[in-house]
């Protein structure tokens, strides 16, 4: 793996678009490797939001570059003990909090190596209590861009913190999954698989329970339903989705991200 | 027109920048074409709004370098039978789903040649049923970019959709014409145009009437009117707007696309 | 001081991000110099907000590479005889309506030359009332980046427009300060410096009064405190900070830009 002429960085964090904090975040990358190129992917996971951040960034990274660095920084833990880690796969670098975010991408990715971040003559020279997205992701992600290795950067780890990923269950012949992201036109991302659908059903039909909608039938398109109509479809990461023809299926349902979704064959 | 060395790739969508789409869409196009240069526009066009992305991809598209791709995906139609579609101008291409996003832009235009996409080598492997802005539209504009010829994408059609465009209409002395925008400001652009009110009014004064508001004359500046005055002005696009100094006049006035602006000569 | 090689501009406005004119700016931009690296700080200042605008950029700027020009425009008095200036400092360049907006960054810095911008060659062909972002300054942004000296663009002024910064004043044993920024996550950003704060009390206690908020601690961390507890902190501009771990201190609290926060020495 040879990641010296890297210069895409993502950014995913919470920091909004309202303040100074990601413009900033760019101009520190820029000073120090003025060939990045710096592509957002979101500034507004809801606060906090780990377990969204994990969803978003597994979902999303598959689709850059090779040798894409990813910085992610939804990091509650800011100025605390938690750590800062630079996990590496096959083809990205992802630098975040060590709080979970890369749970799903060590989960599917064979090849993970991993770093504590600690070396800090590659952090800005003032180190702030509450913003280490300036101070210490954005350059460390420049330095890495510009060839530094990971192993300058910091010390080897085996242990990066996961959480655990919920798994549909299958009981009494029902799969029960869950919603694991609402975007912003109200489509139900689920945890269930196009395979795992697949695989189970056959070529039987299927009745899909969300909230009080009864669905029985997986579209093709969103306009193959009437303007309105509740409708399930394998949405863009392969996972089962419920939406509505032009409509928001998050507010008309009244569902939630946790909330259950089932899968009987009929 | 020579195309070769473009590198201006414009992004406006509906996707808004709370998920990964558009970030996605980004990591698509740098990984075809690492020196395309990828400006948004706008991914805040309200979901499904053709009619809003038409009016706004005609009034920004001049302001760019000649040869850029203006790459647009407003697209309810995704996974139906819609055609993506490619519309070369004498300065620009435009690439987008077939819906009459272009209306304007072909309305407007004297040399217009268009082709239906559909040379799946250009495509990503897998096409989703729900998000061939990611799948389709950002891996053709790359190639294009590249300088992959038109003909390699697709075949020639001479039927791209279009909606009819209401133009103002002069009855009994006066111009009705109709709100076909409303700024983040609450500016109210019409699609009455300086033009036609100049060649229409002469040197005579006009009386405007917007919902409520009786404006007797044409601003040079906000500055002119008092802060919190309605006024009437000939805004950026060279169209009559109905603005209030340092306030939001859609809600004050209670206004909102499609209501008719009235002008009559005193 | 050479800024021949300049590339980065950064954007700073009202504008919001619904609409096409930032998207346009950034067309203007590229069409005279293509190789401009552009960064958006942010979008969002609240309509004709000069004052916050005015703290954002003094709170950014230093963090972008020495040469950096800087484009902020917040402009209720666009069309009006209001001036366009562009102000020079040791490392960087700013270009701005002549509104305050600079008050802070004049006030810090030591060199400091100022033009006002009158030379029309180098703006749009057709300058309209309401969008000189578009038709004056994005075109005069990117000829100075290009390497057009001050001086080919404008006049030597040396009376720009600045508004009174206040200060936080001790009375009766107490530092009054002030709220001059409220970001996303609802942090309280005062004008209490860390040094004000550290000078003043030497090694003593103090007790920071924040709405009905009394704080008797400076944390390290937003972490140290239980989730949902009001603290204070140094944050990332070196001021003094009020902010609920996870949480969000000006709903809680119910404060605004204004609004004083008193810390007393116990």
């Amino acid at each position: 793996m040879d990641f010296s002429s890297t210069r895409v960085i993502t950014l995913m964090t919470d920091f909004g678009t309202s303040d100074h904090y990601v413009g900033v975040m760019k101009g520190v990358i820029l000073n120090i490797n003025p060939h990045a190129q710096i592509v957002d992917i979101t500034h507004t996971i809801p606060p906090q939001d780990i377990h969204g951040a994990a969803i978003l960034i597994d979902t999303a990274y598959r689709y850059f570059p090779s040798g894409t660095i990813h910085l992610i920084v939804v990091d509650p833990g800011v100025g605390s003990h938690r750590r800062a880690i630079i996990c590496q796969t096959e083809t990205a670098r992802f630098i975040c909090p060590d709080n979970g975010i890369l749970t799903h991408i060590i989960h599917n990715e064979k090849y993970i190596r991993t770093v504590s971040v600690e070396n800090s003559s590659y952090f800005l020279p003032q180190v702030s209590n509450t913003f280490h997205g300036r101070d210490i992701f954005a350059p460390v992600a420049a330095h890495l861009s510009r060839g530094v290795s990971m192993d300058k950067l910091g010390n080897p780890i085996t242990d990066p913190v996961q959480f655990p990923i919920p798994k549909p269950k299958v009981t009494n012949g029902v799969i029960v999954g869950h919603i694991i992201w609402i975007d912003t036109f109200g489509n139900l991302v689920t945890n269930i698989s196009h395979d795992m659908l697949e695989s189970w059903t056959g070529q039987a039909g299927v009745v899909i329970h969300a909230g009080n909608a009864k669905i029985a039938h997986l579209n093709h398109s969103y306009a193959e339903s009437p303007v309105g109509e509740t409708l399930a479809i394998i949405g863009s990461s392969n996972r089962l989705e419920i939406s509505i023809n032009q409509g928001d299926a998050a507010r008309v349902l009244g569902l939630k991200r946790g909330d259950a979704i089932t899968v009987c064959v009929t």
